[in-house]
């Protein structure tokens, strides 16, 4: 057994203190050769949640009220003890995950840029949406009362974070910066994939509330070698609110519980899609080859465990769409198999491959070796008509799989769109020539993701103010937001209106002489 | 029985057309005097259900992505046509809910200025919170993307209108037309309580759809005896959200449908509360029986049948506070009974009066004498000790009914106000001297309630930006806007991203020119 990161002591995080060793034990495991990695995680105990909850219930009064830029100090501090961390994440990412080191180097910093685009904008303020109607004593028949209102955070959120982004959607991603951002006490449970970069990074928040003298109980970490815990967190009346990043399975059955409870809570669960990729014809005879590089590359770049893989490659037939698929066949065949995140996530790609293969009128093209962890690249192909009577072809394989669709004219294209399920991203690939049969599909590819692309590739989620990373169901439990973006923070705020308050009673954003300088909509315009 | 308006049929409207007759038949009533309306009123069929989600369906796209200017005309002709219709509110309002002509052209007023001012937020522009943040082809390791955001209608709303506000929260009211705003379909199931109020609303919206030249798919009026018909809408999967204002036990069902979908959808459920009002101790000195007057007219106003009606009230022990429940109950007394919405909601009323008095420690001061329909005023008091023991004492009793907690100290008050559950606002009385008492109620308060207001009444919601007509759960289902207010529009909106996608392609509202002139954020600064 490798014993890694000597600081870390394989407990939960409970407020400002360490959890109690005692309960279930697991291990985290290196994919790359299936050791059991050190220390060993101990589970937390329905005393430790006990506490977490109440701590985080204790804490979100003062902690919605703070000034933003007491929170912006807070996620500009978590940032700078992470990038204190790096060296750490450089051995525990890889080691737990069997992805690089360069990109354990790249997810942190994209994770830290988050903190500090998330500061930036709690700083600049306009998430608050400031709004004062004035008074107006002489309206008949009634006078008209002072009114303001303002975003406030709800109270304590849940923050489930995902197997494949061990860094950036998981204990200091997207979820748990945007819920701290909007004062919003975070109570992470960990997943049980990456427990001791879960663990450095939960460290890193709880030194910044610190150093920052800001509430211990704003931030709590959860080891649990099950789903008992999470459930039990989800159900409890303190929590106000559920972020989720992973499968369907899992984020249905939080949804389940969320609605279930006595008070319901909103749960913000980003699901996966199958992110449709649109080649159109002039684009294909024009550069075929290129954009099967690009489309292969963004396949199984991180053998293929993003939420924004392209998983259906839309193809038109004919010769030009033949050399297209001749290279992207010898591109898939070319792919070395590699160590997926964990045993169990590569099973069920094998499986997943295999049930896609199985369906009516599917083609392997490329099957990739599934052996020991490891996955291979796998392509299929399957005509359009056998695509349009088979909604189970819509399955997401999470994995380096995908399945290549063809079709003979746009009608058969535009007919796809209408039929695809919710999706994180629809992609376009499209040369002038093709601007009319791209002009058809935009509607309808808006209407079904979150995000629409041009002659890109849908993986890379840039984390600044216009992303989405959400789409129609299945794709997010809710599509308004996601957790990338800072109108991420939104999720977790209501607003809160007051009526008739004396100025000096009212929190600095909405007074009178607008100390903050905030922009705000007073009386119907939008004045600082 | 009595003929109300010669060009009502009964019959529900399906986009442009008429409903047939055939279904299940049910009346309006006039709780006056127990007399049956006229015309009968035909439950939609299963066919015309279908038609209607279809023809919304169908429409959700051209309307999503209209300019928004054509919005804002649809509403304010929707506004001239309920305007033109101003004459037959004023007799089918009173007939059948039993309020005041007044109340009714008040009411009426109160529509026409909502879809207003929802038609000025549109051509103002900001509810779409335009985001651009440009490529930067020189960063490495990788080129940054064009990034273009919005908001943009979900697609087809379904909204259940309330008893208690037979046009304003009702068939042209804040949900159907914030919803309209943001580019839904709305297919509305009538309240069974006001069936000829809401037919002529839904011919206003009708004609304004056909003089507009828009789809007449983006509305349909389902008329129905029961509740599957409003069940069997929320499980369609064309519909995307729903809108509802009604009791908890109604909220809720509809909630566990939409939870329950293969696709989970949002519902957006408005379901009372009781509105506690705390009056403090030299607020109650200084002029406690002017407090006792303005709580009392609150009360019982509209045979107190207001989500926002006064239904606690917290009070000091003592002399003064004696003194102003003298006068409530002197008040309470010379209250006339009055005819209650329909015979079921007066029946309910007296139930709950009766439940409330039944707990331990409580005792009646008033109980207003209920028959045949007609509720009278009631007043009951608790000690503060019996409330905090009884979480059921926060049931709300829709009508004419409060209960007085009384508290001797202000730490005692604010135990009461960490003790309640979600409510749409909470009211401090308070003058100069109370101001540090004020204080320390002002957070809690905030804590439980959408709307804090001091020195007024929480009755009169007013339709304009600042305001929040929505609270924590159980007053509502989602605390984050609310159907009164532009804020609302948001509910029915998600974000939409466009990476890459050439200038010609985009809409509008996103292009680099802005031919819109909106106020757009763009790297992060807002610009216009």
């Amino acid at each position: 057994m490798a014993t890694i990161g000597s600081h870390l002591q394989g407990l939960s995080l409970i407020g400002g203190q360490r959890g109690a060793a005692g309960g279930a034990r697991f291990s985290g495991v290196n994919p790359a050769n299936a050791q059991t990695l050190q220390p060993e995680y101990f589970s937390a105990s329905a005393e430790e949640l006990e506490q977490a909850l109440q701590l985080a219930a204790d804490a979100a009064a003062e902690f919605a009220a703070l000034e933003p830029a007491r929170r912006s100090q807070l996620l500009r501090t978590i940032g700078e003890m992470l990038e204190a961390a790096r060296g750490d994440f450089e051995t525990l990412v890889p080691l737990e995950t069997g992805l690089p080191k360069a990109r354990a180097n790249g997810e942190l910093s994209r994770t830290i840029g988050q903190l500090r685009l998330f500061a930036d904008w709690l700083d600049q303020g306009d998430w608050l949406d400031p709004r004062i109607d004035h008074a107006d004593s002489a309206r008949s028949p009634l006078p008209k009362p002072d009114l303001r209102s303002m975003m406030r955070g709800i109270g304590p959120v849940a923050v489930f974070g995902a197997s494949n982004f061990p860094l950036a959607f998981s204990v200091a991603g997207g979820d748990t910066v945007s819920a701290l951002a909007a004062g919003c006490p975070v109570i992470v449970k960990a997943h049980p994939a990456h427990p001791a970069s879960s663990e450095r990074a939960g460290l890193a928040i709880q030194a910044a509330l610190k150093q920052c003298a800001l509430p211990p109980g704003c931030f709590s970490l959860l080891f649990d070698a099950g789903t008992a815990l999470g459930s039990a967190l989800v159900r409890d009346r303190r929590i106000r609110a559920v972020a989720f990043t992973g499968s369907r399975q899992g984020g249905r059955a939080l949804m389940d519980i969320a609605a279930a409870r006595p008070d319901p809570i909103p749960v913000f669960a980003e699901m996966g899609s199958i992110n449709p990729v649109f080649v159109l014809s002039a684009a294909c005879s024009n550069r075929g080859l290129k954009i099967a590089q690009s489309l292969h590359a963004s396949a199984v770049q991180a053998v293929g465990q993003f939420c924004t893989n392209p998983g259906l490659l839309v193809i038109p037939t004919g010769s030009a769409g033949d050399a297209l698929i001749a290279e992207l066949t010898r591109l898939f065949v070319e792919t070395p198999a590699a160590p997926m995140l964990t045993a169990s996530i590569a099973a069920r790609h094998d499986q997943g491959v295999d049930a896609l293969s199985a369906f009516a009128g599917v083609n392997v093209l490329v099957r990739g070796e599934n052996t020991q962890g490891q996955a291979g690249a796998s392509l299929l192909t399957v005509s359009a008509e056998d695509f349009l009577r088979q909604s189970e072809l819509q399955m997401e394989v999470f994995g380096p799989c995908s399945l290549v669709v063809r079709y003979d004219d746009v009608a058969v294209a535009i007919a796809i769109s209408h039929a695809l399920e919710g999706q994180l991203t629809a992609t376009l690939m499209a040369d002038d020539e093709d601007s009319s049969d791209a002009q058809s599909l935009l509607e309808p590819l808006t209407r079904i993701a979150g995000r629409v692309l041009m002659n890109g590739v849908p993986t890379g989620v840039e984390p600044i103010h216009a992303m989405v990373h959400a789409g129609p169901w299945p794709a997010a439990s809710e599509a308004r937001s996601g957790s990338v973006g800072t109108a991420a923070i939104e999720r977790f705020c209501r607003r809160v209106c007051y009526q008739d308050i004396p100025d000096s009673m009212l929190p600095p954003m909405l007074r009178e002489a607008n100390p903050l300088n905030l922009a705000r909509l007073v009386d119907g315009k939008r004045v600082r």
